[in-house]
């Protein structure tokens, strides 16, 4: 087994979380200067030979997930987070797929984003370079390590991975893999480097640590949003929660709206770009409600006095229902009167992740997509296309829901900053 | 006078300033949903009208700035602040002409940054839009709360002004007279509003306000790093000190050197492009310090023993010069051998704003522009060419010094975020 040797055997001492988290970013703010220069082709190199090594080494990942899933399961954790956790042959394969293509995708740094030459003869070329230090807060979802960390490295970023304690055996044999990926295209170790204790505090530490960390990317629900506004002193890239809506207009070709709600609650119910919320104008409320409560089978949804007068298998909502991101097959149902309720409806209730209109009015959906604030917003389509590959960005490392940077989501051209790079014959400025 | 009268007679109560901050907020959040939707022509009138009430007003507002100016020369505030906060004719008529300028440029609203269709039929576009709610933080110079103003409207924000306390009567009425153009443009007051209140703790305020505030822009030197480190619980674009150095190779042609130095340095000391710190590679020194004592003139050059015994008029430096912007007639010069030292000096002295190289050859001017990571980067040009205008943007509301969002002179189209409008005939997800 070869990927074991490649754990550096000097690995830092985790007693003290916070040097432990300050010294990761220190051999890491190392690494990331000599990555910044890497050529695209050792890059691919590194992440070729890890796709290989994922393969090789896939009986020892499942033996390490095993491990993970057992104490989950002792625990008492729900399906749908057992679900997120488990890894299987299929599963192993993905992840190993997915660094390769990530390897086949173009190299983002580099690019000259803009030209312009000055009257005065200077040229400006604006140029992508990597952040730096990126820091990875997740869930207990080992292929994402796995893409995180592929992401960072091709965008010339050296990471440090903070998944879900719960998934702390798979990630090590994760980043092992990686770290053989690394070592095979002669790049440093500490490009990708994992927060190797469960000590909670971790996160504090990594979300304080200014001197390295470039960017601290926290993936996760509402529990992170107040732990990342009170403690980060470094720029954060939030993937937060996803409370998505589907607004069915009084205009809304009604077959068309309940295959598209069907889809967009129950296609996965895990991914954030799932439908949390239905909004239903009153006046198609009789129509629609039971057509929508037929396609969506088993799932339960939750509303208001109005709407369960309509259909009986509606079972009561409380106002939190309106704000939850539930992941699960569950939906809350708004009943309003028009674009003039539901807008201001979705606006006051939405993360602002991914809101859509189904309409067959293109005026009342141009205003919708204009009037809605969110990251993505959709014209008679499920909110379940709210994801990179799905928009061709190739894979992506998640969802941004905050308004700099980088908003919708986040691949490989969003990992990266740029700089002007300025040249000139001997100008002086008058 | 009709500016007065534009005043809002509501304005809250400032006794307590969270709370007063908290409602400036609060109200720009419902101004800027308005603006967010105003026409580009409605905003262009509300800057031209803008202009012409700071032309109207120009001894109202001469009167204003000389109550500051006197407070200032009694606290004895040195001669390059007095020099920032003062106003004369020409200099209000150079704030009037910026509005129009910036009435001038194209909107960043709406612009369509990219289209894609996807195989499955949906159609995705990136579109700008405002960022929303825009905290401005910036020294005592009226001129930059006129610009932030009228780019923050141009580009769909609100903007809360928090102007350097010793220019708060000019601020006033520069406040006053961009609410005029609102007024004429009938736009909500609430779009620029200022903190009329020099209580210091207004800033952390400001930069706490997340259920309002989308962006705290902080502009100022070494003082507010740490202040807003600490205390930003909003996403902050920083724009902080501006300690530039200017490389002269081995390689350079020392005539142009010469005036390269001369420019950067002194053209106008209180920018943040201007060079604080000139390196010059040890080989040369004995012919180029005397050269560019010569060029500096006046200039107060400080340096090492190794310099010192080259060049008499250079005085000592300690550490502390080196990562000091001077912001004045003053440089910091060292003497290294060649690029493998100048470049990880630099790197480890500069605020990554903007550094430059100064040589004939080619190949070092090209690993200079690749090492250095700052946000400009130039090769035989004067550092004072860092700056928005220069650029080809038209106008800058400063020059930030991170690397997420913006990097570099932010102009308009810094100042927007963007969301994806994805337009679908019913597709699902498979």
């Amino acid at each position: 087994m070869t990927a074991v040797l490649s754990r550096m055997n000097d690995m830092p001492d985790t007693s003290d979380v916070t040097a432990y988290v300050n010294e990761l970013g220190r051999r890491a703010a190392t690494a990331a200067r000599s990555l910044a220069s890497a050529s695209t082709e050792r890059k691919n190199k590194a992440l070729t030979a890890a796709a290989q090594a994922m393969r090789d080494n896939r009986a020892r990942l499942l033996e390490a997930n095993a491990k993970d899933v057992d104490s989950v399961k002792a625990a008492g954790k729900p399906a749908a987070f057992i679900d997120r956790l488990i890894l299987d042959e299929d599963r192993v394969n993905a992840i190993a797929d997915a660094l390769d293509q990530i390897a086949a995708l173009p190299d983002p740094v580099g690019r000259v984003l803009h030209t312009t030459e000055r009257p005065n003869g200077l040229t400006i070329e604006r140029v992508a370079t990597p952040l730096g230090v990126i820091g990875m807060i997740y869930e207990s979802r080992p292929n994402v390590g796995a893409d995180a960390g592929a992401l960072c490295l091709k965008s010339g970023n050296a990471v440090i991975l903070r998944g879900g304690s719960e998934s702390l055996n798979s990630t090590r044999v994760i980043v092992e893999c990686l770290a053989e990926g690394l070592k095979a295209a002669e790049l440093p170790l500490e490009c990708i480097q994992m927060i190797d204790t469960t000590d909670r505090n971790a996160v504090q530490a990594l979300l304080t640590c200014a001197e390295y960390v470039d960017l601290v990317i926290p993936r996760g629900g509402k529990g992170l949003v107040s732990l990342v506004r009170d403690q980060a002193r470094v720029p954060t890239l939030l993937h937060l929660d996803g409370n998505c809506h589907t607004y069915v207009n009084a205009a809304a070709d009604l077959t068309k709206a309940a295959a598209i709600v069907k889809n967009a609650k129950l296609r996965r119910t895990g991914v954030c770009g799932a439908t949390e919320s239905l909004v239903v104008d009153r006046s198609i409320a009789k129509d629609f409600l039971p057509m929508a409560l037929d396609a969506l089978g088993d799932c339960e949804v939750r509303g208001e006095a109005d709407a369960r007068e309509i259909e009986a298998r509606i079972k009561p909502a409380t106002d939190e229902d309106f704000y939850t991101e539930y992941l699960d097959t569950t939906l809350s149902v708004k009943l309003v009167d028009g674009p003039d309720a539901a807008i201001p409806f979705i606006s006051e209730h939405s993360s602002a992740h991914t809101d859509a209109i189904v309409t067959e009015d293109a005026a009342i959906a141009e205003r919708f997509l204009n009037e809605i604030d969110s990251a993505v917003v959709m014209h008679n389509a499920s909110t379940q296309f709210s994801d990179g590959g799905e928009f061709g960005m190739g894979a992506e490392i998640g969802i941004a829901t905050g308004k700099m940077h980088a908003r919708g989501p986040v691949g490989l051209e969003q990992l990266t900053s740029f700089k002007y790079r300025v040249r000139g014959n001997g100008q002086t400025r008058p």
